[in-house]
């Protein structure tokens, strides 16, 4: 069976479809974890998908991909703009990691435009909604298209 | 019987009264409690008074005080200064906040001037030890009002 | 007679409630005296209420409180931001300072952010509407008790 | 009677004609005064031209001049840099400003290229001498001709 | 037939495959054309796609597409860091804009951080290398069904 | 025959009428030049309208004014925040330079605040949209009869 | 007789001996007056001593000096830090001036280290306490002898 | 018994050993604990070594050791950078502080020059690996016959 | 026949020697040239000279040196401080560079301080005149000669 | 025999009144010693007057001060802007110390306008020419009659 | 013979124990030198110690050790922050330096928090007195025999 | 005999050729001064050739220089970023001045990115290496026949 690809979703992410609908849309969250499992079907990926407003057990869950999963799909919401500790976890757990935010920062307020995350990152896509976390998945199928290769 | 009014605390606030007398006073936060839940009487207004050293635990009281509670009295501690995941939350629940200081801040170091908090609330009060919390509960019942007339 | 509270409004507050009003509400500030007076009366405290657009008028006024007043409720309006002049004579007067805005400037452009006068204040209020001057008027009541007792 | 344009002159500018003429040229406060009375007469329009050192004074103008002028011609001097005050009155008198400059503030100072009062104006004009007030009443006309059609 | 979606790629991108492949991978433009063209085909969609060294050009082909595309996927290269003219004739060409850069510009110098485009962006899409390209195209696909719809 | 005033529109200028009325106004293009050419033959004046995408077309075209024309009316659109080059070429012309705006761009982004233009301009008019232009031929013609006098 | 040297103090010097001694020592205002006085006699000039809390009060007292005066010494106290108004009024005057302030302002906040004046003023004298004023007219002394040789 | 030193280690150094051993050496978390263990043995003092990726755990142990330990060694790992909570924490205990970090962070990012602790520390160790442990633990040896003498 | 240098010129730099003589001296871009082509036919180069007020000319003109010249000598002129894509054509190009100033920029306004250019270069040199151009292609030599050794 | 006042001269004043007269003045160093000497006996002080182009040898003499003299007069020259080392030395010796620049150092390049001493001096002279010197004596005087007294 | 660790001692340190005993300590440089060489003799290590006031000094001893020294314990007192030469020297040495201060620099001013030597160092040490040399010296060791294994 | 061209060179590059051979190339500062005189020969000029590592020494060079040298090519190595002592010193000297820098300065640390000595020199030359004292001489050759013309 192959690995995983680990699926993240950071602070207050648990009221998605219901909280702002003009930066985030009305999908809820499960259903964008149903989302990412169709699209991982598709794409015979096998995903992990869970949210947590707890820092700790984000760092936690990261550490636990190391050496079991094969990349990390993370949106860290607010804490792309203020963590320091998630990034360090992230280069921690030595995997391809794509940070996805389902709103455009860069529409937002300027302490929105700073991320923790992106130099640590593969890439980063925003502001498409949850077709950004699909696109990502699609990103690590050729991944690990190439490293098969 | 109305909704209640939550009355959150942040980080080391549970060692109140012992703590820098200098900026805090010798009030303990059962002290304040008491203070909070008397006003709380006195005006007709309910009130649940909580505080926390984990940032994930006070964003899940945020959001469970969404369509239950009338509106959120918080003193963010140091998080005012560095979370915006709990700004975020406030703003996804979408009720009246007003964010209380025991210590005028602005008498502090510089990092202190700055708040997460400040731009998604009604208003501020630092400085007036524990009656900011008591003002704070008398501006909640006089806004409770208005929505009633 | 108890030393009165000078209560001390800063320029364009002639105009309160018919500008701005999503800023400032629709109180007039013959209406923010009024409240005053009663809440000094309910608080067992005298009251002295006036308004300038002349900023050497205000000093002269702070100067004036010196050894006759009990303490200084100011909104210093816009001077806020750019007097040091209004500041020293604030320290030079040597009374407990309370400083008050009807609005929530924090929801205001960057330069309202900065406070010359909150570092030399016991306290700050903003947001409130006329409940901040209503709560700084406790607030004196209640220090002036301390100092008493 | 048509409804007049207030002229406002800010600090200093009673020595105009004496005082660097390198940047503000040799015309004195009244040929200005008098080049504003010819152009409004051309123009259709009535002014009224003054000037004062004192901010409360120009303040205390911009608020007699609420309902009963038809726009302010503003060139508030060297308080265009420092003075919160004049941009809240201006945008308390809701009426249509123009901000006029003798000299071209963008050669002299870099403490001169900020203007508290450029974001509440229609526009502005600088470096165009007393040419500069003319320009500014043929836009008020304009301005006045469309409110009017 | 349907508006076409149209693919701009600013400076030096003509010599991909042959630059820094660290940062931009082994691709040539061309190949980048056809995996547009192939992905186009297969999403339903029309593409035009164009490359220029010319800042006016590029401008002129965006004011091209208005009325006549459906949108603009956008690679600005060097030009998204410094071009406020870009950014206008954008804004000016009232379509949906999707920003786009093979390399993870995070990873790269500082002022490569900020992008001039991103804020009138639906989004933002770097370090997918030219799967970046075809994710851009899905959204439009989607975007173009809502609309439909 | 006079020497002509050379009238120069930046990029995105074209579109005039047509994009963000609201910063801009109702106006094309072809409106501008005809008030243009309307208001320079009542002053007694020559002008040349052009507009340009191409920041090397529009630096040729100064060049090109050098000894043959009067003076330059320049609006550098978006040039005007991001081209030392344009800045360098209106110096090397050695003519008198006025920038106008259509809109008063002290009301938009903060990036648009800076001008490289401005020190080396006689003046600068923003905000009166196209009664900037001709409040600027009108100083020209000013000018012209002070150098002829 | 000779031109009188003007000595300016600015808001707040009237409370000098009363107010923070720490830095500004016990000497009154009067008692300034006084040494300012004899100094002057022991050199042979003439000295105008002057103080008010009213910025626009000194800008005419400044104005007033023109062509009557010998030079100005002031001490702008807070305004220092916040007036460019002043600062145009000394350079309108056209005479010599030397800036003095009693304390020493570079122990004191950061705000205070800035002085709009400093750049116009022949030279600055600062922490000597009264003791400033004597060594500026000393200064003027020797500037009127070197004016006069 | 004597009180115990705490030592504190923050998020992401559960790895250690396994991660970036450039920075961090190939050390683990048990061999340092051991190393700790053996030298507080050498030294005469009691150690209790712990680690955790939730900073409110951290803060909670903080709290606990408040008249309980004779001082805390921390490493706080990115938290150094970004928390005011702990710094807060940290004061509220009035205990000896030493601020250990195994590597040399002077060598790394510009965010990490930053720490919040080190100015309510009594000293700072960087980049002598465990022997930072080893050095802050025969620090507070001393400390304590100082106080004990 | 050697592969040539590239001697590229920016923007206004056609108008040397009619230009702010007091930056760039009298020499016109043919006595230039003509200097260029003497230099080279001492040192035993091959030069060619261009010069362009079209930035994407002047990316055009890089790009076609790639694999057929030796090494470019730029002068970007005002383009220095402003043009990424030049620096990234330069870059692309694989080839040595040597960047050249006839004036000392460091006279010069603080936005003429920043290059874009310099970090990608081989070197700089400012301040020289023609005599700049001169020892850069001497250094050319010198470079052409170690790589043939 | 009273403690001498050590005057001291930093790089680059051995050079005055053949360097930069419009900054310093044409006295010469000799002749500032000689008005030094001369001052000192008229105040019945002793004076010690030297000059260093080296710093170490500055920070020596600084330090041989200690407990031998009385004060120390220090015009630290470019040092002022960049030495923590003489400030430090300062602090050490435990005298009282008085900043003296016979330029207005505020009418020069900004980085003159930082000094490192400033705040650790009794006070600070600039802009009086050699005059300052004698000040500077006057004010020791002062300083030590009220020690005396 | 083993090789030497050369442990350097910058500006004002020669004062120790003599000043702001609140910083520093009470021990003397010479107790200092004496706890060095004490031990050194324990770790079976010899040590150089030196003192300088002279920054050229300092750089000729830094070279002086170049292949003949195995390491640098340094505390380079106020030229930790302003320089670069030092930086350099230590640089050139190709020798491992470690940076000691004794006081803790971060609870001091802002400026003597930026170390121009900690980023060319192996650690860094403040805050812990003359225990830091030791533990310095007790790293040189094991670094002595990591590299002798 | 002709004036001499004075070389001068700052603190460690008398390490030349043994340090960093990446930034600062092989050639030794023996080598560096026997191209140089070697140079001169070949221009007909005189050169004076020195290196310390002491501020001081290299000022009273300067100084020396004054009224006997005919120019100074200067390496001011590291006190380039730091000296307004030696930026002071090359004014004085009244002589022309290039700054040389082996390295490309603009390829290290910011810090190096700013020069107090380049804004007071003819023009700067970096990364040529030892071509870039040759350079120089040649430039000085030019400037004294266009002196002597």
């Amino acid at each position: 069976m192959p690995s995983p690809i680990l699926v993240l979703n950071g602070p207050n992410l648990n009221l998605l479809g219901t909280r702002e609908p003009g930066h985030y849309g009305r999908e809820t969250l499960a259903d964008l974890a149903n989302l990412c499992a169709a699209s991982a079907r598709e794409l015979g990926l096998e995903t992990e998908f869970r949210q947590t407003n707890h820092e700790g057990e984000l760092i936690d869950w990261i550490h636990g991909a190391r050496g079991r999963c094969a990349g990390i799909l993370i949106n860290p919401g607010a804490w792309t703009h203020t963590s320091v500790a998630i990034r360090d976890a992230l280069v921690a757990c030595e995997l391809p990691v794509i940070e996805v935010h389902l709103s455009n920062v860069y529409k937002r307020e300027p302490f929105r435009h700073l991320s923790f995350v992106s130099a640590v990152a593969v890439g980063v896509i925003c502001g498409l909604g949850s077709q950004g976390y699909r696109a990502a998945l699609a990103h690590f199928q050729q991944l690990l298209q190439e490293v098969a290769a």
